[in-house]
């Protein structure tokens, strides 16, 4: 009898072209799905995840849900996962789900963490975990910047997708900026988030923290609606989706 | 003029055939020795390690020196070696040393750390530095037979140079073993190490850890100086060389 299961994946998105599946190239619910199907004796799987990651972005716990045949339990299903799949995947959790708990859909809100490092040494052991710069970033003037991002506005200057025809209003409830040594983390939480939404919104955050920008022009540049407004898409290695809420 | 220059430096040893240089091969020294040759107008160069740590082994803090004849300081010097290393590859600290400063030579004591992991779930992000455990770790059988391996001792058995001519008696003032989650750290103090002696004598710790071995054993493996005697040579990635004392 097929049951739903959902899943708290744990990845290192360096190798992979992003979350969503695509024809010969590695991704991660691809490699998930691959594993799952083997599992269940070959049959077509589905998971389907919180939202997609975009290539190079990691995941400290992306919430995914599956719908299996299978006499394993949880438990066991949890240790064959993690015995089949890559060092770079680790399933964190599996649990029993509703019949409709929809990973996507019924999702409410997500945290993502961006890591940059302005010291002047790099660390090298998480290297591919933070975006190294080259300038000492002023976070108070980020901090300042980002109060014109908190709240419900149209994000379509900071959406990645041109051609979205969709609604581009979305809710930004917090985004908190800290420094601890030479890393700063701007963390992002809101009920959802358009495409590269983070990282051109931390593109721009951090053209105010080096003084190339002012905190107030960040107002212009939601009012204007154009993506050409806003500052360059940050590297996708600094970020890392940190908690889905439900 | 030529001056003697003190140089800490941290890598990720993973991709390297160890600190020491070979030919057409990639090594930590080999590296430091390119650029610091570029930088002086492609002189020869000799960096001086504390020691050598093995094909795959990390470092936090290696102790090296070299004589440079520059008319670059100290931080400009640290400057320039941080530009043209790879990423994983970072110089904490360039400082005049005297004349007679040997990285080696002056060495006194050195603290290596290796790191474990035995939970169910192996975290991803810090794969490269941990060596994954299949059984769980009895932190305290491991401890007991620790105490054998500590003080003056002849370590022929966790020697892993066979044809070793020079004394193989060390000194090894603590080894302190604790956990914390699924992690279980090894940090061992000595004055000295041979070749391979922190990872034999993890190897054989790890099996006092998973029941195969007793913790009294470590006694008679001591006593009988024959290298088969001891365990296998841990996994070169869960060990750093955390420090060196002069």
């Amino acid at each position: 009898m097929e049951q739903n299961y959902k899943l708290k994946i744990s990845y290192d998105g360096t190798r992979y072209y992003g979350w969503e599946h695509q024809p010969d190239r590695e991704t991660v619910q691809g490699k998930l799905e691959n594993v799952l199907s083997r599992m269940c004796g070959d049959v077509p799987v589905d998971v389907i995840g919180a939202g997609r990651t975009d290539a190079g972005v990691h995941a400290r716990a992306m919430i995914a849900n599956v719908r299996l045949d299978t006499p394993m339990d949880a438990d066991a299903i949890l240790t064959y996962m993690n015995r089949y799949l890559p060092d770079d995947i680790a399933v964190l959790e599996v649990r029993l789900a509703s019949e409709r708990f929809h990973a996507r859909y019924n999702a409410v809100g997500k945290t993502y963490q961006y890591t940059c490092f302005d010291g002047p040494v790099k660390p090298v052991f998480d290297r591919k975990y933070y975006t190294p710069m080259e300038q000492t970033l002023d976070v108070e003037r980020m901090q300042q910047a980002a109060h014109y991002l908190e709240g419900q506005h149209d994000y379509k200057s900071f959406c990645g997708n041109s051609r979205m025809k969709k609604s581009t209003v979305r809710i930004v409830d917090t985004i908190t900026i800290r420094r601890r040594k030479g890393y700063v983390y701007l963390t992002f939480h809101g009920t959802g988030f358009l495409q590269n939404m983070v990282r051109i919104m931390v593109g721009t955050l951090l053209e105010v923290g080096v003084g190339r920008r002012e905190p107030e022009e960040v107002q212009a540049i939601l009012d204007g609606c154009d993506r050409k407004l806003a500052g360059p898409t940050a590297p996708a290695k600094g970020l890392c989706l940190v908690k889905v809420d439900y």
